[in-house]
């Protein structure tokens, strides 16, 4: 098709052959005579296409039977209001650890609603570590404690659970689920926008205790009602029909490659080689801490940072795009979700030896 | 492509020209080796297709500078709730028009944010007129008036534009902007989700008064503070790119189609000649007074009920799908857009000529 590796962030990448059948069916679904995106969400056809997205999503993560599986609107950022809105339940403080650029926006959203207790915080002004969960100052009073897993601009990720006794744990899993499993049974909400590893922009999807839902603040708009959206099967209004479709067939696809455990061992494998490649060079580095590095966005800069946009040009002409890092934090940014090939990061990283032969 | 006439109220049919083109570019947006929902939001390829989209419905619909016009997520019930949070500006209260079941979930979670106050609603308790403006009960001191100007459960329409003096006239054109042209200029705000008249459902179109906006509830979630996805060119979070991308196609092709004027005029004849083949008929008919119907539902019932089901059977067969009313309001609805041939409408009228024919 002649497709390129494109590193984006978000929306990023989406699996080849997912793409291939949304193009096969896109004007005549299954030959009903019409698109998925031109039927009614109340009819039988999505219905049973909704259903089955939700059925492979709980298989895939195995969600315990406890928890309500939503797909929503608005992205990880309505969730970041939307969240207190629903789970304060008549307490008025919740604790939140700070490590990243997300992390930061969620809290500045939550203070609109209660008090927030930053738990923790890393050491310093930049964020390259994740502060030890025997350091946080959890509050006993707090409704809920929020985190963020992985830190998509920074690229400083958690690889372990955090522990919160009976306080419920909420994590903004936008940039890392479905890339290996998680045991949900220890959250009390998970949250993701859809544009990095589920499907197309414009889906959020909301995995959720039901013993927590049902308590609003009154001023929550009905769509982001949880326990409202459970009730209805997340059609209390027209839900983004498409993405809930591609995200389907995404789900679909990760089910063919062998489900989360196939995929975390690639996705560890990806990520371990590009940061060998950028550890065993002089030319390129990457500030985050061995522990808490990204398996899925890998930041590094280059010795000099008058060869960026060289570096970029040079990238896009041999297929590798969108590495620029982002803007708040500058170098480059190579994100490497599921649906990115791990020979796209084999070019990268030859194509980084042979930039660095030619530069250094 | 095999396609078949879908009468379904949202979401709802596009143009086929639209899902080819869509179709084609799926999987390699204009050669860039990516699909247009793989890319940056804020990468070039993507901005542009935003703007173009902002521009060709800002000419669409001769919007004047001083509007914002805002891409969102969540659908017209999401503003069910946002806009009181937006133009309540300091003031407490609100009027609503009532003229079907759509006004009535909007005045129903309006609740949550203002007193309302009910400045109309219809005579007895069916949904089947429009109660003129002169007997409306409006508020001095209102911060809105809000009114549904086609309700698409019961196919009552507004075939004129409310006088509220200098209070912001609030309009839900969910399903029949684009239709015909609108005077933009009267209005304070006018919403639409998109899956009726505009493209894929999780879209909503917002255009508002530059000078309303500003001067939120603090409880507001800030993908939903207009001035903020004003500021930011509806980008404060990722928006549902490939939303954005078919809504500019569906611009682009009403362009071809000579605009809202030549729209209009198709449009307007679709309607008339089903309601002729309704009102000529002793076998079928719509209760709606003539005055006010719509041009976009056109509901109807047969004179025997027990033969509803045989009647959409047929019309399944015959190419002619989801012609079901609501559940709320039972009996039949052809939900006849933008999108909808007038070959479409043809061919309904002529197989319930042969379906009265056969059964009457």
């Amino acid at each position: 098709m002649g497709r390129k590796y494109n590193f984006s962030a978000g929306p990023a990448m989406l699996p080849e052959a997912v793409l291939q059948q949304a193009q096969e069916e896109l004007s005549n679904w299954h030959g009903a005579g019409a698109s998925i995106m031109e039927m009614s969400h109340r009819g039988k056809e999505f219905v049973s296409v909704h259903a089955e997205a939700e059925n492979d999503v709980r298989e895939l993560l195995s969600i315990p039977t406890n928890y309500k599986v939503l797909f929503l609107q608005g992205g990880a950022t309505a969730q970041f209001a939307t969240i207190p809105m629903n789970l304060l339940r008549g307490k008025s403080k919740a604790d939140y650890v700070l490590t990243g650029s997300w992390g930061k926006k969620a809290i500045s959203e939550a203070k609109k609603y209660c008090t927030v207790n930053l738990a923790a915080s890393p050491d310093g002004d930049k964020f390259t570590s994740i502060p030890p969960n025997e350091r946080w100052s959890l509050s006993q009073d707090a409704a809920y404690v929020h985190y963020t897993p992985n830190e998509t601009i920074e690229g400083v990720e958690f690889h372990w659970i955090p522990k919160t006794g009976d306080v419920p744990l909420v994590a903004d899993f936008s940039s890392t689920i479905l890339s290996r499993p998680i045991d949900v049974s220890k959250f009390g909400l998970i949250y993701a926008g859809a544009q990095k590893n589920i499907g197309p922009a414009g889906l959020t999807l909301v995995i959720v205790r039901d013993d927590l839902i049902g308590n609003v603040l009154p001023i929550t708009p009905s769509p982001f009602d949880y326990a409202k959206q459970a009730e209805a099967d997340s059609m209390l209004n027209t839900p983004p029909t498409f993405g809930v479709y591609l995200a389907g067939l995404v789900f679909k696809w990760l089910k063919t490659q062998g489900g989360l455990s196939a995929m975390a061992k690639v996705n560890e494998r990806k990520a371990q080689k590009l940061y060998a490649a950028i550890d065993n060079s002089s030319f390129y580095s990457n500030p985050v801490e061995k522990a808490s590095r990204s398996w899925m966005n890998v930041t590094f800069i280059l010795a000099n940072a008058e060869l960026d946009k060289e570096f970029l040009a040079g990238a896009e002409a041999a297929g590798l795009t969108t590495l620029q890092g982002h803007r708040s934090v500058g170098g480059m940014r190579a994100s490497i979700y599921n649906a990115m090939p791990e020979a796209g990061v084999d070019a990268l990283i030859s194509y980084m030896a042979d930039f660095e032969k030619r530069k250094a």
